[in-house]
């Protein structure tokens, strides 16, 4: 490992996103993406987190795991945000395809639970794929991590969310049906697909079909006449 | 090294800051705490940072190295805030004693610069410590990086500056002396001393004097009647 410095996963995120496709593209446009970060050994121990419930959010330090650790990242990146044609520095942009891999998630704090004798940190509005490995958890502190000031160039506003969503009747009875297990699916399905998680070079195929993962079930949608239709919901 | 991860440094921090004695505990605290972050290679080129001037604040992911790699973190911390007494979970601070060293800290963007060949992003509201390891730097987002209706418990406002500053006729004649060189210093001072970087368990001792570095001068002081006065400023 020809690197300076050594970093040992603290947990891993157990997340309703299981593949990176359809993963918000920042935290908090989602507001029922839940998940938790299951700790590991040494810190899965409630003394390490005494305290947290003060704190609405909490930081995230992650690695993008998916992208290969082989994968030499350019110096220029192409935001989803620009359409997918503009190059900016990938220090002015969010991009996972970054040096060192590291990202950073700001997520609602839902409080530390411990089920099956795992402690969870329980997070929402989160944009992290299942099995995202975690380095570090720190509190949101308004005072100096939130300057009022703080101007933001074409990431000011958050993305407007454009594609509306309707479901098919075969989806409607099926998400009745599973809503006990399920309770947030709907609403689920309904932030991630108003994002249009569609590639840019894809907006132009009518025909195609989508099938997006939330947590077991696969969600098959379309895009027609402008808006996104859900056809069914099957077992993954 | 027995970890699961390798990370190498983009750059390195170069501050006014020589020593971890005096640095803010948190950035915005001192608006004249300036500093640079020295880009490696390869992402020392203009291109890694085209869109950089768009964004007013930046987040540095960072390495708190001053704390010994072989030292192992504790679940629980005493953040200075609380008085030095009370313990609090790590992940419930920003403790620099913590799972891999990673530290995180929002600062004003100054700029791209580019100095006898080395090119820098200049950097200011600081809170790093020179020679600092630097492994990302994002831009700030305000629609995700600053929740509304975010609460921080203890550490919802920022710490009262409470230590009255002022400055012997010593001291203000070599600032005015020196002044040409380091036109801002008396401010800078002014502003960590106001955040009084004693340990909590000094403050019973009257007698005692400091000496801070800042830059490559060396900041004489003490504290009596509860005013810091700020004796004479030494080249190091």
């Amino acid at each position: 490992m020809n690197s300076d410095y050594g970093v040992t996963p603290i947990g891993t995120v157990r997340s309703c996103f299981p593949d990176k496709f359809g993963v918000p593209r920042q935290p908090s446009l989602c507001p029922h993406a839940r998940g938790e970060v299951v700790l590991s050994s040494p810190w899965n121990t409630e003394e390490a987190f005494r305290g947290i419930e003060d704190f609405s959010h909490v930081w995230i330090s992650f690695l993008f795991h998916q992208v290969p650790a082989d994968q030499a990242p350019s110096a220029l990146v192409r935001p989803p945000r620009l359409g997918g044609n503009t190059r900016v520095g990938v220090f002015a942009s969010r991009s996972p395809f970054r040096p060192n891999r590291l990202g950073l998630s700001l997520v609602r704090n839902q409080g530390l639970t411990r089920r099956h004798g795992e402690l969870c940190l329980a997070i929402s509005e989160i944009d992290l794929v299942d099995g995202t490995p975690v380095l570090d958890i720190k509190p949101f502190l308004p005072w100096c991590d939130a300057p009022e000031a703080a101007t933001g160039a074409w990431a000011n506003e958050p993305p407007a969310a454009t594609l509306p969503v309707r479901f098919s009747p075969q989806a409607e009875h099926r998400l009745q049906q599973i809503q006990w297990d399920y309770p947030e699916l709907r609403d689920l399905i309904r932030e991630v697909l108003n994002q249009d998680p569609r590639p840019a070079y894809h907006r132009d195929d009518p025909e195609r079909r989508y099938a997006l993962r939330l947590y077991d079930l696969d969600v098959h949608w379309l895009v027609a006449n402008g808006t996104c239709v859900v056809e069914r919901l099957e077992k993954a």
